[in-house]
């Protein structure tokens, strides 16, 4: 499978969380291909599902505080689900400051919550990309997440 | 009030974890001084409990998966009623990789949950620091906590 992360920003970047996104992308790498795109609006991200063709349609998650509060295993047996159905593209997505259109709502095939508190996009990024990572190495059976 | 963070960890730190916890250490220190340690093991972090005195009883709150799963806005009302009622120390404390023990438990003022994913220690840190920095903008009404 390959995975999308798309994050609405439109401000500048911090170094420092770029870095820490860089930590867990790089280790993430080593189980799926992974592209990383920021969008300046939620309709230019909208607009890029629209561009995005595949076989198969791609899975849409979107982050929300709203949405499901999946544990680290939940998140694993997502991808696996998806992946064994033959799906090539995973999108997740990190929402703007004041949260999702209704219609970008209707479009996602899952609204998932990192839990109750209030995260900066640049910090969710992070987190999203570590649960991704930590989700590859629960299906692969690797020691990582036993280890925290 | 004076803040200490408190983490367990028997590894080498990551370097671009640490660089995203500096980021929100910084901006917290504008509200409040901050000391983070890190100790080798739950009962060394233990002991220092007991070596640190000071007029009123420390305020201590333990990191767990299982604790209450505060809303920002959540987070902000519990340092305001420590502070108000007069705590000179609150203690945030990031668990072992596998929980606290039961004594542990029984010494917190309360069990707090970042959420039901597992989070690493080193980002639990900073997803940590990222809230009491979240916590004192919402008691300064700073406009940080609503662009977000």
């Amino acid at each position: 499978v390959k995975l999308w992360v798309k994050t609405i920003s439109a401000r500048t970047r911090e170094g420092a969380l770029d870095a820490a996104a860089a930590f867990y992308a790089e280790r993430l790498g080593k189980y799926a291909s992974l592209e990383q795109t920021v969008y300046r609006s939620e309709a230019l991200l909208l607009a890029s599902l629209e561009k995005q063709k595949s076989r198969a349609a791609p899975f849409l998650a979107v982050l929300d505080r709203g949405g499901r509060a999946y544990s680290s295993e939940q998140w694993a047996e997502c991808i696996r689900r998806e992946r064994d159905s033959g799906r090539q593209d995973l999108i997740f997505a990190v929402g703007p400051a004041d949260g999702w259109s209704h219609a970008a709502r209707g479009r996602a095939d899952l609204a998932l919550s990192l839990g109750p508190i209030t995260l900066p996009h640049e910090l969710a990024r992070v987190v999203l990309l570590e649960q991704l990572y930590r989700a590859f190495t629960i299906l692969a059976g690797h020691p990582y997440h036993c280890g925290h």
